[in-house]
């Protein structure tokens, strides 16, 4: 049900995801859906949770495990590896769930608006710990404040997500990683 | 009713975005729509076109008019002047229309998707302009090529209005011009 309300929701937005189609999709029998959630607002919530839990993962793995590769090398790494997943679908299907619902729902919801919150601090204080390992290696140019360059840096791929999707093309990822991680972030020689 | 159309899709996206409210708060006699537009596409579009049609005023104004003004002072100008229009509002209410439609529609309408194209190009060609007179006055660093620093550009700031609905604050538009204007476009010394 998770799987499917996180198709639903990325594909359609939150207003278009219906509660029934997915419920079906999932092979749920209708009406059982208030057995689980209280609302369609709790549902989305628990799937942008789980969501945000697997996205933690991978942020794990790419930026926090192997602390022998330089933390610009394993920022790369972690962009490097999303790429790849959003080249092997429809770019015009894909989306992050929380650019979507900051787009969709965040004004009407206090719940997903606090969730969301909540997902982005998570996601900036791993790139805020990468970036200030980077500064101490020497590796991030003097004038880049790690904290707002973190915060930077998931605004502007949040918005490579979105163009992904306008134009159906993951040519906004490659953008994204030429100007930030080979330009704003290069140190100068 | 282009003017209702547009503040239900900014607040609720497309699908969010119903047309029997849309008519009662501009006046017009429901069932009325069809004799204007053909689908909720259409008028979708049509919204989106008028709303492309203003900003390409502003920047007219803000990007080519004063051409005694260096180039990228003018970009700076132009984002000043929106970041003060979303400081004069409920930033969580706030959005690109642009943006907006790119999550909640783009994959499911050719028209609306063919219609975002167009405006993302409009926009892209008059910061590539703009980003061509300063490098040709050698404001630019010499390694940012224009029209890939424009798309960028519209990228980057279309996360910072992602990520100022869903933190409800314009934070995020005052980072997006330290970290470009002040950073990625300021030739080094």
């Amino acid at each position: 049900m998770i799987d499917e309300g996180l198709k639903a929701l990325l594909s359609h937005g939150y207003e278009g995801a219906g509660i029934g189609p997915i419920l079906k999709s999932a092979g749920v029998p209708k009406g059982s859906f208030y057995h689980f959630f209280e609302s369609k607002e709790e549902f989305a919530s628990a799937v942008l949770s789980t969501y945000c839990g697997n996205n933690q993962k991978v942020r794990t793995r790419f930026l926090h495990e192997d602390k022998t590769k330089p933390p610009l090398q394993r920022l790369r790494d972690y962009f490097d590896y999303y790429e790849e997943v959003y080249s092997s679908g429809d770019p015009a299907a894909c989306a992050c769930l929380l650019g979507n619902l900051a787009q969709s729902i965040a004004a009407h919801s206090e719940v997903l608006q606090r969730e969301l919150h909540r997902s982005f601090t998570a996601w900036q204080e791993d790139f805020k710990s990468v970036l200030r390992e980077a500064r101490d290696a020497g590796d991030l140019p003097e004038h880049l404040d790690p904290d707002e360059t973190a915060a930077f840096l998931i605004d502007a791929y949040e918005g490579a997500l979105v163009r992904m999707k306008a134009e159906g093309s993951i040519k906004p990822l490659q953008r994204f990683s030429t100007m930030t991680l080979d330009g704003l972030l290069a140190r100068k020689s």
